[in-house]
């Protein structure tokens, strides 16, 4: 319907931030696994629990700083049908925390696949007479190169159950430009083609607060093209990675958000859940070291945003 | 490492065709439903072992005709992560009958999320001492609006493990074109832009046909897109859906092969799995339907391409 729920929850908590779970085996303390690995075996079953256990400790250390969280489904797919089980326990314990719960599985196709990829994330799928949920996230990543047969599905489910679309856009990696760049013979390169059309598939679904329920991810690490596709896309919220790790400053950032300090939201992976590794303090103490990061990290951003205030 | 394993198969049954494992519960006869249902209830359990059981059918009916499957991944995550489970059986059932098997994902993402991605379905996992395989299709469907870093993690598991990919270049749907038309100033359209990747991507993993990892999905829909492709693209195996119920003639889908007959691969999914649908026989007959929708499918496309023939 719109990314009403996920503005206010910023706004609320004045943290424009979203922590990425993902969890790669080699960020997860190794107290845990040596306990799951006696209990279960070195198996992919053990790898799924052992993340679980992981998010789990995340999430309580987290959820009343952070609005959101943003569970990346590769790291879950790895360890097969056992991990996307703990994506399931992962997503439904993060709501029950009140945390909105971005998946970041950046799915594509047409028509009735697209559908069904709809079904799994953000709508319903019938079985006989019974309506289920598989993985129900509040807001799915899409990728949108096959064009508006891609996106018309989920913008269904999105209307139908209140959630929303992060469109790639301008991705925040080196080599983004290949694409993405290419100058179209009309003045734009291909990103800002990719931004328009986000604005007119979002253009139906436009909340409380200016802003649709399709948005964008454009990376921090292309400060200019940030700048303006913020002046170019007025109606859509942005998820921004490359904060930190892949070299985007806050100060970079601040480009992302509009003159109420509203419309983006910045992702940290690797630096909160690695938090520990970084601090010294023993790995017990994993979940609250990410805690402090992500405050670290809010505070920093905050330094460079305007207070974040919702207009109407 | 290159599709020399695809083009055998091919070759050896003298049928360019794969059909896609794309189960909406629609599309099972109702005497699986009804049993399943009153076994297990109507849950995701029942439709995932439902769409198991009818799967298994398929399997056992197509695999001495065709040399492929490919399963679409969405079909399986709408029944969340007991989907999931059947997708992986499905996998290793259909290696296990010899068939070369596509799993049709669409995956994207850049870096180590990518490595996840690759070590989900095209590599291996390691849990402590061990080391495991999640999904091990033969093939990955890609798409690479990322670029070059969406692309390298899983052509190493290509050269690691003999697998291969299929780059999403000019899909068949109505609106492919939104993106992948948009003219470059250089002169190419993007679809071009990403077929020249696509052969550079390519050009380590050459396999003994010319062949190299690195295939491109390009729609039966638009022949002209497709001859021009083929010229264009002389390393790059195609995936060629849009055959059939999207309006692909198999007088336009020669414009796929080389003139060795070689080079392609044609797509079918709802015209065999639904088959039975049409056919007037009962239901009970499902699998076998498929099998002479799918001798038929092979018969056609064989009359207008040369005898399928390896050239070293």
């Amino acid at each position: 319907m719109s990314f009403d729920r996920l503005l206010e929850a910023i706004a609320e908590k004045q943290a424009p931030v979203v922590v990425g779970l993902d969890p790669a085996l080699s960020y997860i303390p190794e107290f845990i696994r040596k306990e799951v690995y006696a209990r279960l075996g070195e198996t992919l079953e053990a790898a799924a629990e052992a993340v679980w256990i992981y998010n789990r400790g995340l999430i309580d250390a987290l959820y009343d700083v952070i609005p959101a969280v943003k569970p990346q489904y590769a790291y879950y797919e790895q360890f097969g049908w056992q991990g996307m089980r703990t994506l399931a326990q992962t997503i439904g314990y993060a709501k029950s925390k009140g945390l909105f719960v971005i998946g970041d599985g950046k799915r594509n196709d047409i028509g009735s696949t697209m559908e069904a990829y709809a079904n799994a994330h953000l709508g319903t799928i019938q079985v006989g007479t019974q309506v289920h949920t598989a993985f129900d996230v509040d807001a799915l990543t899409v990728n949108a190169y096959l064009g508006t047969d891609g996106v018309e599905p989920v913008l269904k489910a999105c209307a139908a159950r209140d959630k929303g679309i992060f469109v790639l856009c301008k991705t925040s990696n080196p080599s983004a430009g290949e694409l993405q760049d290419v100058p179209a013979t009309d003045g734009r390169p291909v990103y800002a083609v990719l931004g328009d059309l986000c604005e007119r598939w979002g253009s139906g679904q436009i909340g409380r607060y200016g802003y649709s329920a399709v948005g964008a991810v454009v990376g921090a690490t292309y400060p200019q093209q940030l700048e303006e596709l913020r002046a170019r896309m007025k109606a859509t919220v942005f998820l921004v990675p490359g904060y930190g790790a892949q070299g985007g400053k806050a100060s970079d950032i601040a480009l992302a958000f509009d003159e109420n300090g509203c419309g983006a939201i910045v992702n940290s992976s690797r630096a909160v859940l690695c938090a520990w590794q970084k601090s010294g303090g023993p790995e017990e103490d994993y979940a609250a070291a990410a805690r402090a990061e992500a405050q670290r990290m809010i505070a920093e951003i905050r330094s460079f945003i305007p207070k974040i205030t919702l207009r109407i």
